[in-house]
């Protein structure tokens, strides 16, 4: 099998200031990904022949990013038996509570892994995509755990920068 | 044209006790109907593959109900030009409120046109089919209008009783 | 049976920016019109008097758009039996909520076939007028259909334009 | 000026038992009341009526209860110059929070004095209807404040017996 | 009697610009008012003093406004048995929700009048307060029905104007 | 200084089952304790003059729990400098969100320490009440230390039997 | 690399029932998997020990299912590089809705796939944790194929049953 | 025993200038504070060694502050028998509704005594620890008293202001 890639899809092209760092993250891990816009009202009959497709050039995880009544991750997961990771997006008055329903309360058999509204999503998106595709591939794996002792390292910095401005240390 | 049929669509035979109201008015309005269970998200082909026949054999109208995060509704509106309406279920721990936003958030360009929450949302999706359909079917506008008036004189008698049982008639 | 017309009702004058993307729609598809503030709260017996005149003089569908406890869309359809449109209007501190509850929790026999809160749901009444007259207007659907297309064109737009944007294309 | 009596009305007679607290409180102060079933949606023109002829008739407080997108209380506000008292119903599966919202949230001009939701609520309807006819009404107030006093002591009692129970008297 | 005034009390003085629309109200009608910073959990005991003297002067009506776990118009409920109306304020990050629920899911016993949340709300508490009023004051009722009309008029004003921006006049 | 005690207090005694528990707690732990049923609301100078009289008595926490509109915990907060725990009650429609956001969303100034809705935050109002007399009661400190190693051991427990039921030990 | 297996992990043996069909799921794919009854609250230690543990044999994907302030898939999730999956559990009086937020809203950088409320989200954490190891099974990923056919199957038929049921076929 | 020193936790050095005030009212006391980042997520060890540490150096209070699905707290709690005071942030969309559930619902066993979101829950918490510490040290406990004296005389002075803005004293 090929190296699997990762597709990132977003019902609008609004949505991408909050997926760009996950865009981000998965280049900094040296994973493969495709970027789509890609609507489950307005391009339906589009969205599934994308996943189709995808699916047999080797996509490994898609994630899918829609705000408001968010159903893009749930007809991508309808379609593909590969992962699929939701990102519920804060857009419109409901600031994404409507979106995180829609995406996470997905009836028994067709679950979507869903992630933190917003940008916090995004990111987590990135890194749980890079966890599924570190099962089978060790380099991919132990990159991650770099990235997290760096993430550990870079709490700590800032555990010093802080003690010194709250005058305590 | 020939004349006008409703579709009733269902995400699980589950729903059907709290769509039983719809059929029951339809069908003393002497309106034609069809009912389907039909899954956004388990049995996607077979859910565009109907509506498309559907809309081509003369569906004026898609009733469609669904619980938790309720993409079916969406998923027909996204593949008819035909007026959709959508019920959500109160299934699940969330009573309705996860189906509600993932039924009436829908973003701009495929509308859904949405009911309340259960069954008071069930009959009125069924009284909404007959009022779009009266549009262009003047006796059954007469219909609807004599159901309106049986309704008022309903609340009226009830009014007479509820005197007597508080003791202030 | 003269060409019906659609009726667009507001709550408050300050509601009206949310709702000209609606208008704008409306004239598009060369519907006929009309637009009237008028608050069932404030108003209430003049908001009755239009909705039984614009009904006798050919309208086909009210669409109400009000905020808080909004009422407009109920008081409307309690006042018509043709279909009547609410969207709710995202003012003040709960952000539609409020709204958006007070409009589509309408208890059983009047139905008021509800949007999504704010623009989005302003721009859906327009479409949903649009599909419930192009039932009995051929011409209208068409229209409809190319409008749908037309969506899905920029869609399919949007999306070469992010992968440049994106990096991977 | 004749004595002003207190109108209850309720938008389905499903509501009366939650309501029947406020018509005895009533009864037990001595105070004037109707009790009607009246609905802002499927009787709008009788409430309308009913309304206005009551506040001919020498009504004072209007205590008007209902469920789900409760517009009732609103609806009489819009018609008469008395002071309204809201109730929201806890019927259907939001529990009354739409009720609540589609009580409290009116619009700057038409107040509805809004009371818990449920049976609460019902009661405090009916004590707040005798605290604003008690302004004029000295008697009232007394018998008002000896209702406060008995209140109290009821509480004291329990007291009393709740740390026999928990053994620490 | 003398004649009532209405006493205007507020849990911080950050809540006087919500609450000036209210004094602005009362002071066009005539009505006596007196405005007091006072607060139910830093000044509990002053709270009780201005309430239980402020009734012995003549106070007929309290309106308290607080935010956040807003209590103010409780606490001077439990020690009065004047009519207490509460708006609460929608300071801090729930922007009034747990203002609302704290003021209007008063226990069965002592009632508050709750009004919307935010400028909406302090209006109509004071519109409420006037109404009250005006049960035993012939000329304040008179006042209040010509406001409610020239508010229709404001109504119909705006109406016009707006047929000619929307482009339909 | 003599030995404190804890004071459990409740706005209603249909509260007790909830408290019962945390009755138990402190008993378990040999920490003395007064319960009484006192409300905000209903006996406002009784709940001060208790509250006065028990801190100059020696107690050193209060335990208030109260349903809907809690005031309770605040109202006593107000009244003493000695620490307040406050326990949300789940009793009417809105299953204690409405106390606890009555309860935990105090204003600067004069905090309550809130617990979770219902018995879960009861028996954790108990605990809490223990560590902080613990923490000048070294032998106290201890049976608590040792409470807490026997409900790790209980989780242990379960789940060497949890395992044998699920059929993988 | 030895075969990966699936580590479910809950916070209280009371969530068993919910997690039941999980286990029913895995087995049906022979997937194994270890069942675990561990506190991130009560056992934070024998947690973090097990956690790590189970990685280093071979644990491919972790499931954490807990109800109120859940934090156990936060937990674990912070103590291994392996993919982690929540459950939400709807005990309490919230309703999930806690354990909901609790579970799904992590920061960047900790990633928990998030199912949905209850039995269908420990239903779909199942089926997720089957298409993770199924990404490097080709044969777990036909079983997983054939059950999604199996799946749709289902639905056909019991389309055909209500159809009959609805007395339309 | 040496003097108790209150421990105040973060989650993120972004949360400090919602937790200063807090600082600002411990050192206005004289009470002893140390000041860490430290997450419960990306650095539990480093979360846990530091809470056992403190524990043993004499820390009596820990304060604990995080933002979306916040368990410092809850984390710190469970390795510590000292009092844990938990600060839900409003970082996020849903403004801290998230954080507050993640804190207060607490299981039975391990309390954390929540304190409103942001900076007023940030206030109440160094506040709260005061009065813990006080219990057992009368000086604080008088300095306490003489704090919340200015507060109530601040307010006092607020009143007076106002009632010359409102033009009614």
């Amino acid at each position: 099998m090929t190296e699997r890639f990762v597709a990132i899809l977003m019902g609008s092209d609004s949505d991408y200031p909050v997926l760009e760092p996950a865009v981000e993250i998965l280049r900094s891990f040296g994973v493969r990904f495709e970027v789509r816009v890609t609507s489950a009202h307005r391009t339906p009959a589009a969205t599934v022949a994308y996943v189709t497709d995808a699916e047999s050039r080797g996509c490994g995880v898609f994630i899918c990013a829609a705000g408001l009544a968010a159903h893009l991750a749930g007809a991508v997961a309808a379609n593909t038996v590969m992962p699929v990771i939701g990102v519920p997006i804060d857009c419109g008055p409901l600031k994404g509570v409507d979106a995180l329903l829609s995406t996470v309360q997905m009836p028994g058999g067709i679950p979507v892994a869903t992630m933190a509204i917003g940008k916090a999503g995004a990111k987590n998106a990135a890194y749980f995509a890079v966890q599924i595709l570190a099962l089978s591939d060790p380099d991919l794996l132990n990159r991650f755990r770099e990235d997290r002792s760096r993430a550990a390292a870079a709490v700590a910095e800032k555990n010093e920068k802080l003690q010194k401005l709250a005058g305590c240390a």
